[in-house]
């Protein structure tokens, strides 16, 4: 897979990964891809963050370079694309999680509780229905 | 605890999270002081990475800031100073691991075999490990 910046520095794998996300908003286009549903250019520039267009349009391109993301014509309206996590995408999910239960824990943050407790109590379950959701969508 | 940037843009835990290590150094940082025994200054310079000392200032600040680490006076020198990981750093292990993992799995990273299949097949023996470190060495 290729990463997005110029090449490492080491092979650290936290360095190599940080590579491909390490900046405010990458994470949270795979978080509208993968929790919220927003599979659209559009949705996602109407998420609660107000990303800038160019931002996006700039980590889309970066997430669809590395192979997290691929785009395809939108079935309904071929004019415009729709977004779609890969197996490496939806594999971030673990990542996601841990990230959530630690900002639960020490921000504050308007997680939902019973989604928290869920990931805490029911780790694995969780995990393997946000696969099973993506494979729902393939 | 207060986060590194301006005022978060949602209450969404992973943008929070992302407002105190979404960039690309902050948790080589955390990493640093968690696995490389790097708990100074000086230490963090000389790392793989080659981070830039105007940087490594200011996310040392951030992160005292936001109550991450925290820095003391080196018992043997005290012109130095040691940073040591507060309970909100060293919970970021579990992030660190399943970052570790997706890199391994997706990225050419130098990471020891070893070391990711001890954390892949017992996670939570090796989190606490990274723990019961961070107790000894208070």
């Amino acid at each position: 897979m290729r990463t997005r910046h110029d090449a490492p520095r080491s092979g650290c794998p936290i360095h190599q990964a940080l590579n491909v996300f390490g900046d405010p908003w990458t994470l949270l286009v795979i978080r509208d891809l993968m929790f919220k549903g927003r599979d659209t250019f559009s949705a996602m520039l109407g998420g609660e963050e107000h990303i800038a267009t160019n931002i996006l349009t700039d980590r889309l391109r970066r997430l669809e370079a590395a192979g997290l993301v691929v785009r395809a014509p939108d079935p309904s309206d071929a004019r415009r694309h729709r977004y779609r996590l890969t197996r490496a995408g939806i594999d971030l999910a673990p990542v996601l999680l841990e990230i959530v239960c630690w900002s639960d824990t020490y921000l504050e943050t308007d997680a939902p509780p019973e989604v928290v407790d869920r990931m805490r109590t029911d780790r694995a379950g969780f995990l393997a229905e946000v696969v099973a959701r993506w494979e729902a969508g393939a």
